[in-house]
């Protein structure tokens, strides 16, 4: 676990896009975020104070959080700099980028000596078992995408938000480094070794009440020629009982792969809902959830509108117009 | 690679199942056998010469082979005695268990002194990149199992050996500890780290002459909930033009998972062959291999021809009969 609360460090982000990370922290749990701290030249702003790590501590931070992406595969001298300030003054750091914190070795002797924790959320902390298949109880949600990088984890939260403030009994489960920077916990499955990604999957989503939803981030897309094989460990391991189909209409090709075209929400629901029968019989689609994210308002009115008739089912951007008519097949 | 010949260590195996590993060396690649080394007790016995690490040397051995499992998860003593002397006279080990020889401090001392080599086949010794997708050139052929450990392995060296008999340029590529035994090379596929799953496999198949068969060696299966993301990549890393479908027909359940029943072969096509044309739009399926070993001789042909009518595909026990009639469709 993560000590909350934050200070989001935006580095000198470029651009909004490469400070992701913080903005989904920010999205999502506002008020574990007490600041943000950004060095010369930074282009991204959450809308948050800008504080030193002096002024994050008296306002009760306890974790800098790495919320943007490193240029040229380096932790830069600059961040190094803010970085030893924030553990000289009580910080811990949490950070999701492939270079880790534990292998820097003049992080690791200021941590060592301030006695400070050092995140790498990119990297299993647990040895997950092999997955055993047994049926547990409570129910599973499970989005599963016509492309990466959709919407999924947004269609998760989103869910999770209008579960509980119906009063219903909801737990987001982060399979990503983002996620688990959100959420505090989860696991990074991309990381995890082959043989035991459904085993983590399983070990996140454990037995539970009867009306218990565990909301599992998902992850890859069943038709995305790299990352299928995570998608299909996280359908075998998370059991859902209820498929979210997840898709972004502006999208011209699968990200990354100029030559394959998105599959259809057709072919994705024919593909996903076999494979789910594996290990849930009775799994079913209960809505879709379209990122609009690049539309105006009527042509997204309009699309979630055409989507629904032609494939029967709850048709919405969550993100954009709440996600309560998915809910509504659930509770 | 893993210096040849080889001699086969049986150490105390408690039956022959223990040894799989050294029959699967001795059955496909005998030449390459200069004999065995059984301490007191073992029970298995690969039909060659008992010989001495020394006697081995004599005869052209570079490495000695661990071709059985460990009890109790620790290398034992008496293994240490036979494993340190072979290193003593020049040779060097190779390994697939669990438990990794370059853990073993004496052995890794004693292999340095000496200067031999200690290879884990378990472990990855590459970082494979994330796979692309593009299409490559050459033919690639995988079997795709109804379950884990149903003769995927066995059928692919057997169409090796057919299509090289006929003067075809084909090659088995091995993912699976024992297969990287038996050719001396491959992937580990169920250790590799879930995001270059599919890349791995696109490393290990690259572009070929257009008459080149790569025979990809098969894991898992789509339809068990332990491993089935790992079939998956390897379906969309491999990039088949041909899939053969492997069956156990006595099997009553999924091997591991006693609630899990088989899948039928037709739900096994219907499920492997769209997934396979996400990257490989022409993918057909081309013939069915069935593992009669706990079946009569009468029993194993009445069978291959019923599931041959039913199915309308060559059917055969390409172990028992030959694969002859697997490799037609594809000559």
């Amino acid at each position: 676990m993560i000590n909350t609360p934050y200070l989001l460090f935006l580095g000198d982000a470029p651009d909004a896009l490469a400070a992701k990370v913080a903005q989904g922290v920010k999205d999502w749990r506002p008020e574990l975020c007490v600041g943000q701290l950004r060095l010369p030249g930074c282009r991204a702003d959450m809308g948050l104070d800008d504080l030193t790590v002096e002024e994050a501590v008296e306002r009760g931070a306890r974790t800098v959080v790495i919320g943007v992406a490193n240029r040229g595969g380096v932790i830069s001298k600059a961040w190094k700099v803010s970085l030893t300030e924030a553990l000289k003054v009580g910080l811990d750091l949490a950070s999701g980028l492939h270079n880790l914190l534990r292998d820097e070795e003049d992080l690791v002797a200021i941590a060592a000596q301030n006695h400070r924790a050092l995140h790498d959320v990119r990297v299993p902390s647990v040895d997950y078992p092999i997955a055993n298949g047994v049926r547990r109880s409570g129910k599973r949600l499970l989005a599963v995408g016509t492309d990466c990088s959709v919407g999924k984890m947004y269609t998760g939260l989103c869910l999770e938000k209008e579960m509980r403030a119906r009063g219903m009994d909801a737990d987001f489960r982060s399979t990503g480094q983002t996620g688990i920077l959100i959420t505090g916990n989860g696991i990074p499955l991309d990381a995890v070794v082959a043989d035991f990604m459904a085993g983590a999957v399983e070990w996140l989503t454990p037995d539970a009440d009867p009306d218990h939803w565990d909301i599992i981030e998902g992850q890859g897309s069943l038709f995305h020629a790299s990352f299928s094989g995570v998608t299909l460990a996280l359908i075998h391991g998370g059991q859902p009982d209820a498929l979210i189909l997840s898709h972004e209409p502006t999208r011209t090709h699968m990200r990354g792969l100029p030559d394959y075209a998105l599959p259809s929400l057709e072919r994705l629901r024919d593909t996903a809902l076999p494979l789910a029968h594996v290990v849930s019989p009775d799994a079913v689609v209960t809505g879709i959830s379209i990122n609009t994210a690049a539309l105006g308002e009527d042509e997204a009115q309009r699309l979630c509108e055409d989507v629904e008739k032609r494939m029967g089912l709850p048709t919405v951007d969550p993100f954009r117009h709440g996600a309560g008519r998915l809910v509504d097949p659930l509770a």
